[in-house]
C-alpha cells in the first residue's frame, strides 16, 4: 500500500519550506556524527543536570539566546522568567511581603509552562487584553503588527475574598498547593471571569462533563488576575520523571547539537501503537527524501492534566521507553521529553496550542491526525468535534504560518496483511479500527489485541497498569480517622 | 462638561490616520459646495432610480470600480454579483433546470447583503474553509496573505431532503420564500451543520432565548451549502423603504460626490435620542477640530432581522426623519440609508461585523458606545456581554486596523442641565439612564420622558406607533378560515 502524506489541505495557506536549499543556514550534516540516543545513554539529561550551573540561569547569566536554526520561537525569543539564583533570596523576601494567591494544581501547571517559555510571548498569565485576543481570535497581535498564535486563554483564577485581600497591590505573591512560595505576579490587573463565555468560545459546547471545565473552570472564582510571572526556582514534581521535563530551550539546544536539519514533533496523550510508529517513521522517510539528511523526531507526550481513564503519564512515559527498546522507534533519530501543559479536550482551538508550543521548543514539522485533543461529546452520542476539523483549522491558524503541517490518514489494524497499516477505503472490511477505548478494555481484560497493534514490551506496560490498578480497587480501602 | 472621545483602546493596535494631510488624495473642498440633504430632497435617489440603466449593471456594464478615496473595500474592490440585465434572461434559464434550494426570509437578507457587497470579498454564502475561519478566528486569509475581517457566518443551511435532491449536482438555483427564483449557487460545497458548536462560538452562550438562534439556527436543517452567488436581480422589499436601502458602491459614489473628506457611521437599531444626537454633533465637531472640512455622518440604521420587541424598521425610519426635520441632526452633512444585515444580538462578535460592512460602503470612522449589538441574558438577570467588550474586541479585531475606531462615552440625562449629556461619574447621582426597554415603556403608557430626551417630532412618531400597538392588540382577529 502506497503512503500518502497530503502535505497540504488550502495550499495558499500553508508555508511549506520543504526543501533545505531553500533555507538560509544548513547545518552541515557529518556521516560520522552519531549522537548517543537518548533512551539509552539520557546523555542531554546527564548534561543538563550533572551541570552545577542552576538551569535556567545560565542563559539569564550569560545572556545568551538559545535559538535553533530551524524556526524562529515567537515573538523572537524564548521567553525565560525563572529568576537567576542570585537574585532569588531577594525576590523571595519581597515575594514573602506581598498579598498572596493560593494557586491549585492546574495553576502550578500554568506557571511551568509559562516559565519556560512555551507560551512565548506570554510572560505571564493573560490581562484582559490578551484575553479576549484569544478568546476571539485565537491569536495576539504584537506591537510590531505581527501576529502570534495563541488559542487557549492562560489564566489565573482567584475569588471574591483573595480580590479583596489584594486590595489595590500591583504586585502578589503565588503560593503552591503545598503552601511554597511559588512566584510573583507583577502589575497585576484584575478583571472578570466570565465562565460560560470563556467555555463556549474555548470548548464550542457549554455541556455538562468536559473534563477541565469540571474539574477547574466552574469551582473557579469569578475573577481572573494578569500580570508577568517571576517564577523564584524552576517547577519540579520530584514523580522521577523531572528528567524527561526539558524546556524549549533545551530542546533547542540539542536539536543544535546534534544538528538536526528538521524537527518534526508528534504530540500524544496514549500509549504509542505500531500505527504511531508507522507515520513516525514514514514521516522521517519522506523527509530523507525531500532531501533532509538528518530529520530529529520528538516524540512529545503531554504530561500535564488528563482526564482520569486516560493512561496515566508514568505508564505512557514506560510505554514509550519500551517502543524504543524494542527498536519500534529508532532511539538513535528520537529525542523523548514530556510536554508540561494540562489537556483541555478542545479538539481544534486547542490543537493550535499544541503545534504553537512546539514552534517555540523548535520543532519546525508537526504531524497531526485525526480529531487531535478531541473525545466523545459528553452528553450526546457523537463526536464533540468533527473529526477533520483539527487539521483544517491548524492548517489555516493564524501565526502557524511558518510551521509544517504534516495532515496524515488514519492508520488501522489490516486484517489481511495483520499489521497496523494506513486505512484504505477501497477495502475498508479489511481494516479494524482500535480505539483508545478498545485498547484500555483489551489491556484490562488482559485480552491480546491482534498481533502487530503494538510491540511486545510496551503491551505488557498497559497490562501490568491495569492488573495493578484492578489489585488496588480489589483492595479494601484503610479506614480513616 | 468636557467632551473626551477616547480615540485608542490599545493606541499600537489602531492605525489612527487623522490628519487629511496624510492622505494621498485629498478631495479639493469647495465652500461653495452645499449638497441637497438627502432627507429634504432624496436627490441621490432620484439620481439613482430614475436612471433607466438597471441599478447594479451601470457598474458591471463599464466594468469601472467604485472606490471612495477614504478607505480601500477589504479584498480590494466591492463585490458585486448582481447579474448584468443583458444576461438575465439566460442566467434565469439555467436557474430554472437547476435543482432548487428554498430560501427562508433571513436567507434572502443575507443574498441581499453579499449581493451587494456589504461582506466583500465573500462572493457568497460561506464554504467550509470560510466557514471555519470565520468561527475559529473572525477573520479571513486571503490568497496573497492579507487578512480582512469576518466575524459572523454567513452560511445557508439545508435539510437532508435537499441534500438529497441535490445529488452530485454542482451549482442550484435559490427560491425565494413566495417562489420567485432569486439566484444561482455555483461550485457549491455542503458540509456538517454543528448548530450547537456554531451557536457557542457565534454567541458564547448556548443558552436557549436567543432571537436569531431560536429563529433561524435551531429549526434550519444539518447541512450547510457554499458557493458563489450569481444574483439575478436586485433584492427589493417593495415596503416603501426601498430607497433607503443604498448599496455600498451608491454610498461610496455619494461620498465622493459630496467630497467627503471624512465619513462616521454610526450603527443603531433604536430610535435615535438627544444622547446619541449629542454624539454624532460632538464627533463631527471633533473631526473639523482634527482639520477634516466635510465630515460626513452615515447615520445608519439596521433593516433586517431584529427581536420582536425592537421598535420596527418603518417607524425607525419615520423617526430619524423627524430627528433631521427638527434639526437635531444637520440633514446637510448627514445620510441617512438602511443597512440590510439581519441581527444577530451577538455583541463583540457582532460589532465586527458592524465595522466591516461599513467599510465596504466607505466610512473611515467607526462610533461604537457601550454593549454594541448586546442584550440582556436570556436566562440570567445580567446582560449578555460585558459592555465594555464590544469596543475592545473592536479595537484589536483582525482586519479592521485600517479603520478609525471612535469608542464614546456613555450619555445619560442629566437631570440638573435638563438634557443629554455624558455620564460624570463625580455626580453620577444626578444622571438618569434612560434604557432601550424604559423608553419603549414610556411611549407604551404614553408617559412623556424628561424634557431634552428626544426631539418632540421624533417622540411622537413612537407615542403613535404603541398607540396603533395597543389598538391592534385590541381588535379581536378576524377569524379564519
Amino acid at each position: 500500500m502506497s503512503l500518502t502524506i497530503k502535505l497540504t489541505i488550502t495550499p495558499h495557506i500553508i508555508n511549506l519550506n520543504l526543501h533545505p536549499k531553500h533555507r538560509v543556514k544548513i547545518p552541515a550534516y557529518s556521516l560520522g556524527f552519531r549522537p548517543k540516543p537518548i533512551y539509552h545513554s539520557n546523555a542531554l539529561i546527564t548534561i543538563l543536570y550533572n551541570n552545577k550551573q542552576p538551569r535556567m540561569s545560565q542563559a539569564s547569566v550569560s545572556g545568551s539566546i538559545i535559538k535553533s536554526s530551524l524556526i524562529e520561537p515567537d515573538g523572537g525569543v524564548v521567553v525565560d522568567v525563572i529568576v537567576p539564583e542570585s537574585e532569588r533570596g531577594s525576590k523571595t523576601l519581597e515575594a514573602e511581603s506581598l498579598p498572596k494567591v493560593r494557586l491549585a494544581r492546574i495553576d502550578v501547571e500554568w506557571v511551568h509552562v509559562i516559565s519556560e517559555g512555551w507560551a512565548s510571548p506570554l510572560k505571564g498569565f493573560m490581562r484582559e487584553n490578551e484575553y479576549l485576543q484569544s478568546l476571539h481570535f485565537n491569536s495576539l497581535r504584537m506591537g510590531n503588527g505581527t501576529v502570534v498564535n495563541m488559542s487557549l486563554p492562560i489564566v489565573l483564577a482567584i475569588d471574591d475574598e483573595t480580590k479583596e485581600n489584594i486590595g489595590s497591590s500591583m504586585d502578589v505573591g503565588l503560593v503552591g498547593p503545598d503552601g511554597d512560595l511559588l512566584a510573583i505576579l507583577r502589575s497585576i490587573e484584575i478583571y472578570k471571569h466570565n465562565k460560560e463565555e470563556r467555555i463556549a468560545r474555548t470548548w464550542g459546547t457549554t455541556a455538562p462533563g468536559l473534563p477541565y471545565v469540571e474539574e477547574f473552570v466552574t469551582p473557579a472564582g469569578n475573577w481572573l488576575i494578569g500580570g508577568d510571572l517571576e517564577v523564584l526556582k524552576p517547577i519540579k514534581y520530584n514523580d522521577g520523571l523531572d528528567h524527561y521535563r526539558l524546556s524549549p530551550q533545551q530542546l533547542r539546544k540539542e536539536f543544535d547539537r546534534r544538528q538536526a536539519d528538521a524537527v518534526f514533533a508528534f504530540q500524544l496523550r496514549n500509549p504509542v501503537h505500531n500505527g504511531h510508529a508507522l507515520l513516525m517513521n514514514d514521516t522521517r522517510r519522506r523527509l530523507l527524501e525531500m532531501g533532509y539528511k538528518n530529520p530529529i523526531l520528538l516524540l512529545h507526550p503531554l504530561g500535564g492534566f488528563t482526564k482520569a481513564d486516560d493512561v496515566p503519564l508514568d505508564v505512557r512515559m514506560e510505554q514509550h521507553s519500551k517502543v524504543l527498546e524494542d527498536g519500534v522507534l529508532d532511539p538513535e533519530t528520537t529525542i523523548v521529553a514530556i510536554f508540561p501543559s494540562p489537556m483541555h479536550y478542545a479538539g481544534p482551538t486547542e490543537v493550535q496550542w499544541h503545534a504553537k508550543a512546539r514552534i517555540n521548543a523548535g520543532a519546525n514539522f508537526y504531524i497531526v491526525g485525526r480529531d487531535p485533543a478531541g473525545m466523545g461529546h459528553p452528553t450526546e452520542k457523537r463526536d464533540l468535534y468533527d473529526p477533520d476539523h483539527g487539521k483544517k483549522v491548524l492548517s489555516m491558524a493564524p501565526g502557524l504560518e511558518k510551521l509544517n503541517i504534516l495532515p496524515f490518514r488514519v492508520a488501522a489494524y489490516d486484517t489481511v496483511a495483520k499489521k497496523m497499516a494506513f486505512f484504505d477505503p477501497s477495502r475498508s472490511k479489511d481494516f479494524l479500527f482500535i480505539s483508545g477505548t478498545k485498547m484500555r478494555t483489551y489491556a484490562r481484560t488482559g485480552e491480546n489485541p491482534p498481533d502487530g497493534f503494538m510491540c511486545p514490551g510496551g503491551w505488557e506496560v498497559l497490562v501490568k497498569h491495569y492488573e495493578r490498578l484492578q489489585a488496588e480497587e480489589a483492595t479494601p480501602a484503610a479506614v480513616s480517622a
